[in-house]
């Protein structure tokens, strides 16, 4: 890659944090990108980006850099991206491939359809796998998305030459592409991600507001250590999915719901038999997410 | 402790799985006891811990045993502590002292109190907070109750020399000693354990049941691969955990449908406010257990 010309010539990302930032290194290790210009909010962490190596240079006005460069990269939080779309909607730049990381698709891509007009075709809705409670340049890193998936959701109209560059460039971090419906994965995500952060926001909120909370925190033991952890995620940006995908996650709650009531009634009932069956069903089922994590996790 | 008089003589340990064995690796690599003897269902697991140098020798019957020795120690499931009471029940061993590591305390009491008669006052109910999915000899080690709390609920007319050896034996360990009510440990433990069990559970059953469960499986990421690593614990143990616990899981399975309702309602009524302060509250919440988590975890 580093020998021939590389796949990127001049690569904007908008949001140099943790995923922002991960991707600059991945792609500057490998070589792939001639110049990357940073934009975003935080002067204090565009300069730390800039001495980490991340990115050679900040832009604070984004519609005056995005015209002349081959790819932006808006790896905001999820409101803060349709915040940089209408930014975008007053010029959008001509065949300039435009790529997000949000965990929410369809209001993204509705937002973008809106603001882009034409240039919506050069928009390739993405979303990286991957993260940790860390956010931050500080805690970028050139390998986080090795052995993870990063789902591409294409609009029937996206041009395929915008797809297979965006395509290309996350090959080039070590992760695998996952092309999906838009639908289909803000209905996943919402299962496997947005259900799991309101659940644990809500355990963290039960345990801290409890009589016996001071026992508590000094009782907490590996097993609440890790099922909170994501409690421990943005609040602004989870507010903010948590709201973008609300009709698949008020779906989620309202079938969690039913679902703990059963056991509810099971444990009420001393009902041993069906509990234990639920219980061996769901480990079974964890022992396949085992199997089918991604290693690099 | 090597060069003098061992703390203990002559122990019993019943069940020489994860806590069992960690126990008697960790009271012999301090010298802190002369013999133990190993008690069990399973001839293969005995085998592996005499192999592993946890215990010395094996014996099949508990109450032949139990009369000559200076401590006995349950650790098996809570079910099957209750069993072995009963079996102790047609001859309470005279001046033995007896522990358990149970995460309920009060039926575990009342059964005790019942099998033991008048040596009931030799039983020192006590609750290691430490442990892994993975059970058995294979997964024990001598750090696992380093910095660790070991909860120890002694009734009102326990022997205070059968408490303090208790003490002594969990010390050795590197755990430090946590004295409670039972009906204090009991509801503490379902919020911070038995609960998020139970929600674990319920959530990977949901996701093995839902029509996107291959995708979903595709996706899960590290999120939740730690929300749910408690439905990864033993289907049996956890459903008679459950079911000991009723009343105190109950009221917070209740308490947890209360709130998560509220939190479905901010998100239905995009109430952004309401649910960014929520979100906060938990996130501070969870910088607390981190802080006050124990470091060996």
């Amino acid at each position: 890659m580093s020998n021939g010309t590389p796949l990127i010539r001049k690569l904007v990302i908008v949001g140099v944090g943790l995923i922002g930032g991960s991707l600059a290194l991945a792609l500057r290790r490998a070589g792939a990108v001639s110049e990357i210009i940073g934009v975003g909010r935080s002067k204090v962490n565009l300069n730390k980006a800039i001495e980490a190596g991340a990115i050679d240079r900040v832009s604070s006005d984004l519609i005056d850099v995005a015209q002349d460069v081959d790819m932006i990269v808006l790896a905001t939080p999820v409101n803060t991206i349709n915040l940089y779309l209408h930014e975008l909607s007053a010029r959008p730049p001509k065949d300039v491939i435009i790529t997000d990381v949000g965990s929410v698709k369809q209001d993204i891509m509705l937002t973008a359809r809106q603001c882009l007009n034409e240039q919506y075709r050069n928009f390739v809705p993405g979303h990286p796998i991957a993260g940790r409670e860390r956010p931050g340049i500080d805690a970028a890193s050139p390998g986080l998305f090795e052995n993870h998936s990063v789902v591409l959701t294409p609009d029937e109209g996206t041009d395929s030459r915008a797809i297979d560059l965006v395509r290309k460039m996350w090959l080039v971090t070590g992760a695998s592409i996952i092309l999906m419906d838009q639908q289909e994965h803000d209905a996943v995500l919402s299962l496997t991600s947005h259900l799991p952060h309101v659940l644990a926001y809500v355990m963290m909120n039960y345990l801290a507001n409890d009589a016996n909370a001071e026992r508590c925190y000094q009782m907490t033991a590996g097993g609440f250590y890790d099922f909170t952890r994501t409690a421990s995620s943005d609040p602004e940006m989870w507010k903010d999915i948590s709201i973008m995908n609300r009709d698949n996650l008020m779906k989620d709650i309202r079938q969690f719901q039913v679902r703990l009531e059963d056991i509810a009634m099971m444990i009420q009932n001393s009902d041993d038999a069906s509990l234990e069956r639920l219980f061996q069903d769901a480990r079974q089922a964890r022992s396949l997410v085992m199997e089918k994590r991604n290693p690099g996790e």
